[in-house]
């Protein structure tokens, strides 16, 4: 059994991207609790050229019947094929499908300067430094940790993540994929816990 | 005032796309009752080559904080601009932002033979209809009449739409954009109604 690979940082407020071959695991850790960590995932290569298979939450949401994903779901490509197959999680489970990456428009409204690191940013240097063509426009992630209660008249809440400092969620590539993270870089809202302070997570790949 | 224009029909089971000019108001008509019309926008021209600007499910979700869209709201495009203001809705205002479009990959699921018609087919062709470049993916629409209760735990249901013959939603154009429609031609499940039988749909493009 080979030795565990040693973690790779998803910088506080940056991204990160990696190559992921089928039936490989990704570990993703939040390494201090509250860090919520959008998430992508890009078939390798592309079926068609300049027409990217994405993970879709629209899709995952379709095939699964239900708003949350979790332990034991498949999540599902824009062309419904299984992409990652959810294997532990050892979170409260609350994550998010429904909200979209953080953008400068978003800050903006938020009153920043420009400037302001967003994911969606993120997203677009992790894949550039991966050698991965530039995406016309920002997918809507899988948005780890990210605790969005759901009112029953359906009012999107927004709340502090209910993770802990080393809980993992662990997914198995069912391709071949480009994974992208980014660690949210939100400091005006408590979305990435009270101290609005994004912090570093965690990611590994892991041979089965 | 000029004479109202003659309602332009989404025949069941196909596209249609049209310019609409800011401050324009388009009347969706749900002629039959029980049609489900898929819905999207994209801001005309694209304000970057190669970047289409598109109404945005997620973030319409995100800056109205609720599920439902629905009359006196905003819809936002994916760079958080107004594209849509909903002005009226008669129908009892249950509509859809989670479910994607249907697709071949959809049908093949439903165990349909290749050449089923879909939404997300509908879409492209109806642009192309009208010159506008083929999207390089299929945006979440804007499921107009679609019925999907979720329930506490976050289940998403799938019920025949309430809305009655006639019924119909007001949207005023906030930018310069392509509208388009899909009468969708799901006919395997009772999404469009008990009947399984698409129908057609009208709409009205009308000056302020």
């Amino acid at each position: 059994m080979p030795a565990p690979a040693a973690p790779i940082p998803i910088p506080a407020r940056h991204g990160k991207a990696a190559l992921v071959r089928r039936g490989q695991r990704i570990r993703v850790i939040n390494t201090h609790g509250s860090q919520v960590v959008d998430t992508w995932a890009l078939a390798d290569p592309p079926p068609e050229r300049e027409r990217p298979e994405l993970l879709s939450m629209a899709h995952t949401r379709s095939r699964n019947s239900k708003i949350y994903p979790g332990a034991g779901d498949v999540l599902f490509s824009d062309r419904r094929r299984p992409m990652l197959t959810w294997l532990e999680d050892t979170s409260p489970g609350r994550h998010d499908t429904l909200l979209p990456a953080c953008s400068p428009a978003i800050y903006a409204e938020h009153g920043c300067a420009p400037g302001h690191r967003s994911c969606a940013q993120n997203l677009q240097e992790a894949l550039a430094a991966l050698g991965v063509a530039r995406l016309p426009f920002t997918p809507d992630p899988l948005n780890l940790f990210m605790n969005i209660p759901i009112g029953r008249d359906g009012a999107v809440d927004r709340q502090p993540p209910l993770s802990r400092p080393g809980d993992h969620v662990l997914l198995r590539a069912e391709m071949d994929l480009v994974i992208a993270f980014s660690a949210c870089p939100q400091d005006i809202t408590p979305i990435n816990g009270p101290g609005c302070t994004p912090m570093d997570a965690h990611f590994t790949i892991e041979d089965a």
